[in-house]
């Protein structure tokens, strides 16, 4: 299971048909933005050119990034993975983690040396020497909801860039934690920061990403892309969410109030809350891959790490009838609302 | 001019706002496949493995591709037109044109010596000793519309496999001539299809296409462009519309009918018709800038050749307010329908 949500997975081995499943496996949000009316010409015709500059004015302005120009849109921010290491040309790339699992293959496939290392200093210590480097950190991490200062990442992105070398900040889970982005401080040689759209948002199918780098980078990964890369419903409806500052205010509170929730509803089942977002939270127990087996006989689909079998990963359930599917299955109470 | 389709450039240029034009410049099927409901999760959840699957084995049965296992979709032709030249690793590349503009600069910014050659016998002699050599023919061509017989490129394709070589074929067009398309022929080493899926379907901004190639090459490409390449829903509309047979039976007929009136029109408005398809007309005349200007200050925008001044390429009105708009700016009366 190298990804969560995947429930044909699911389906598949456990014989619970679609409508059977809470997709509790992911970290994307529950409650999704709205979508706008879609004007038909969205779909007929060409991606245009000031749908395009109108997504990356609005993101821009939501990332607090300052000039418009180093955003690239991109179907997905795994579009960017997948082409970032060739454009980058590293010989070798460390990646702090366990994290995300994507990064590694990718930069394997573009034929560098790849090292995972738990800590920054063991990272730049692999690095050492190595033509162009490239150091992959998410922040915050994925599974553990792990932080770095954004202060730090900019020394880190400068160190690297006298080396040839770049930093990658993956901020796919920045959102709910807007002052640890490393977008405020503005393009610089040495640092590409990757925005998802669709986790935050709860539009994953859509497929939009973003890369904030120095205006050359981002031409030749524009450029790399090709052109008409997004499509254009994803432009008007990443425009809108990213334009609507009062309903972003208001998901934070309120994935932080259901995190929260969730933890406590954890606790009370017997794990040990080991780390998350406000999207996921993050549980240890030598029970873990019983409880994953019970909760999916349940048709409760959570996310499970084969490589740390006492791991498991809880998104927040989509309504009161997840949450109460969720506690009974943990044959715990469920915890009041905070909010 | 690059490409037709943007809008934004014509509007700039001739200070009309956005709704008041007649966009002639693409070669894309006005009358779009009505879409289908769109259900929420498609929007919210990650595209789904089982909606990849359907998509391909309805593809494949519109396309006449025996193994649905050889397609690879993508967020648009494009997006593989910008992977291939790595993938295959040619250091030289034949390009049948004029044609498409895209293929030239993906070839060489791939590092590839990149030949353009108006036939299939000057082209391969352009490639005689490459190692790995690339030949590129669309078919029917754009935007002349001239077709190449089927049986010609699977020996073509057969010929530069020995060499280690591949024939890419763009059908980007031959939705509407169906017996000219190679996929029925299987995939087979050498030969890579690439079907689009928004030029006949009208609906360009879904951002959906396909490559046909034999199983380890197709492989190879999803890997390339990484998991949840295509949106859920173009999964959805893509599938939909490949399934409806009666559509596309009627839409051939309709666009063929369409096509012809548009030849008359362009005729009595004393061009000279030198190609096209039944998507696009391409005609001729000494007075081609003058008329594409005079079309623009009208509000009708149509594809002109910065480097084939003589060059002007229409595509279909929408609707009868459109074929009015052109005869009355082109000064002939409207052709009866053939319909």
């Amino acid at each position: 299971m190298a990804h969560g949500g995947n429930l044909a997975t699911a389906r598949a081995r456990y014989g619970i048909p679609a409508d059977g499943w809470i997709d509790l496996s992911t970290g994307i949000n529950p409650h999704a933005y709205p979508l706008p009316d879609l004007p038909q010409a969205l779909w007929t015709a060409l991606p245009q050119a000031d749908n395009t500059t109108a997504l990356t004015e609005a993101a821009a302005r939501a990332y607090g990034v300052p000039n418009p120009a180093t955003l690239v849109p991109a179907p997905g921010t795994q579009a960017l993975i997948q082409r970032l290491p060739r454009i980058l040309g590293s010989d070798h790339a460390a990646v702090i983690g366990p994290t995300y699992g994507e990064y590694t293959p990718a930069w394997k496939a573009a034929g560098a040396v790849v090292t995972e290392a738990s800590e920054i200093d063991a990272a730049l210590d692999a690095l050492s020497g190595a033509a162009r480097p490239a150091l992959i950190l998410c922040n915050p991490n994925n599974p553990d909801g792990r932080t770095t200062d954004p202060a730090r990442l900019i020394a880190l992105a400068d160190r690297l860039a006298t080396a040839g070398g770049t930093l990658v900040v993956d901020e796919a889970f920045a959102d709910v934690a807007p002052d640890i982005s490393v977008g405020p401080w503005g393009s610089r040689p040495g640092l590409v920061v990757l925005r998802s759209f669709g986790k935050f948002f709860g539009l994953a199918g859509v497929r939009l990403g973003f890369a904030v780098c120095p205006p050359a980078l981002a031409h030749e990964m524009s450029c790399d892309l090709g052109p008409w890369a997004v499509s254009g419903p994803a432009l008007a409806v990443g425009r809108t969410a990213l334009a609507d500052d009062a309903w972003q205010t208001a998901m934070r509170v309120r994935l932080s109030q259901e995190a929260e929730r969730l933890q406590t509803l954890l606790s009370q089942a017997g794990f040990k809350v080991v780390g998350g977002t406000p999207l996921y939270v993050l549980v240890q127990s030598v029970e873990a891959p019983a409880w994953h087996d019970r909760l999916a006989r349940a048709g409760i689909w959570v996310r499970a790490f084969p490589e740390r079998s006492e791991l498991l990963r809880f998104g927040l359930p989509a309504d009161r009838d997840g949450w109460h599917r969720l506690s009974a299955t943990l044959g715990v109470s469920l915890p009041a609302t905070a909010g």
